[in-house]
């Protein structure tokens, strides 16, 4: 705990309130239920900052003067803490900002819950935790690294979930997610012009059939993206775009794969959306 | 909203409680903050599902129904809930789990802060939200496969970090959350034997000196995960690796390149680390 990371939304605005992401660990979970809470108020230009490792008291009361600095000059700070430890959490309550306390607002619930008391201890949520499983996720970034777009067909049988699509349909970054937070061995496999001639599955495929899942996009859509990588090819023109999607859309159905059009979805939903469908968690 | 989806954690233990993640939308800030509750209290045998995209009422119930079934049988569930929809919420709130409202218990103190209402809408966390940033996010990700351990040394001025290592350190995954998570343009770059030869840096990284972040390990731990990669090398050998470590953080050292032990640390922390130390965040 040093440095304070500043984004550039609302940069430079005076009026606009400086949201604090304070935790003594990674400051993910702060950020990721302040943002999602942030989300329901749209059209309010917010500055952000993380402060990750506060691990005591005085490091604490170092951002506590940068909170009540802004507060004395601008409107109140917004405060989303995850701090676990009692006394560094009682010196962040004492800022002049407004401070959520993400954390013991549900810990008393939860010891109730379980029937015991909490550990304490600094959140371990992003540590490695659990060897097994953080050792299986960084192995599903290699695997994913490996089988990206069809790169290799060694050890296809280890997939978990070959993602299926025409070109920039979002299946390699979607890939690269479920195996970073989900530890999914997952391959991603390009459909090209020539796996059209039929409505079978590319042969590499065949004996995998039950772990495809494929994607789809709007022609119109897919036409932009492609244009950004190749302007005025054939391969990004609305007609190629129009003939690899309907082709590819009927190839799901005749082979029973499961597909969603990712057209307006991002990787997170995507990825959502495929674990649930295919009964995929660890 | 139709299936669930279970993890293998206490699955087949009767005792333990059911955690449920529920959501009107991807379920990931309730799976985030709800874990990083539960590892305050380790040791508890539970059951895991994430019910996301629950849009309607009739889906609220159907999930009530499931997990009334559970509480009637054995231990009562615990249900975190990220739904903003205050009829789903209802809905969720009256089922026989202890329920944890992670958007409702904070959203009438945002109000306060903001002056103004919630929206309401189902979170848009975890959608596309501000295009511009997603598809920064998703060049980052081609940009970081790209570039992956010095593949392409093309472009490396458009990187905002370059990562270098001894392999093995973690530099490739650590590029890919970068990338996924923040938008980062993270090419990573590997410090082999030859480049041990003199104390600066790799020639194709000279005009990049700060841009460079450095990471290095514990030679005994390096040794074991370069074991399980090619037993009985030279390569994985303790020698070999405290060789490379310790020229590795004297070249840090001799150009300034901040650096980092990643031994004991997850990827999520490394990032942390990363982006406070550079001063980076988008």
């Amino acid at each position: 705990m040093t440095e304070t990371q500043t984004d550039t939304v609302g940069a430079g605005n005076p009026s606009a309130p400086t949201v604090f992401f304070l935790s003594d660990s990674t400051g993910i979970t702060a950020e990721t239920l302040g943002n999602t809470l942030l989300t329901q108020f749209p059209g309010h230009p917010l500055e952000r900052r993380t402060i990750p490792f506060i691990t005591t008291v005085e490091q604490a009361h170092e951002v506590v003067a940068v909170i009540d600095q802004l507060a004395a000059a601008g409107p109140r700070p917004i405060v989303f803490s995850t701090a676990v430890s009692q006394d560094v959490r009682s010196v962040l309550a004492r800022s002049r900002g407004h401070f959520f306390d993400l954390i013991g607002a549900h810990l008393g619930q939860l010891e109730d819950a379980l029937g015991s008391s909490a550990s304490g201890q600094p959140g371990q949520a992003h540590g490695v935790g659990d060897a097994v499983r953080y050792q299986s996720r960084m192995a599903a970034v290699e695997y994913a690294i490996e089988h990206d777009d069809g790169q290799s067909l060694r050890a296809l049988e280890r997939a978990e979930l070959i993602l299926i699509a025409p070109s920039r349909c979002g299946k390699t970054p979607t890939t690269m997610y479920l195996a970073l937070q989900h530890g999914i061995l997952a391959a991603n496999f390009p459909l090209v012009e020539e796996d059209f001639a039929s409505l079978s599955l590319p042969k590499p495929l065949l004996p995998f059939a039950n772990k495809c899942f494929g994607l789809t996009s709007q022609p119109v859509r897919l036409s932009q993206i492609r244009q950004e990588r190749r302007p005025g090819s054939t391969y990004a023109s609305l007609n190629q775009c129009t003939f690899e999607l309907r082709n590819a859309e009927d190839m799901y159905r005749a082979n029973n794969v499961p597909y969603v059009n990712s057209a307006s979805m991002s990787v997170e939903e995507i990825s959502a959306t495929v674990l649930q469908r295919m009964q995929l968690h660890h």
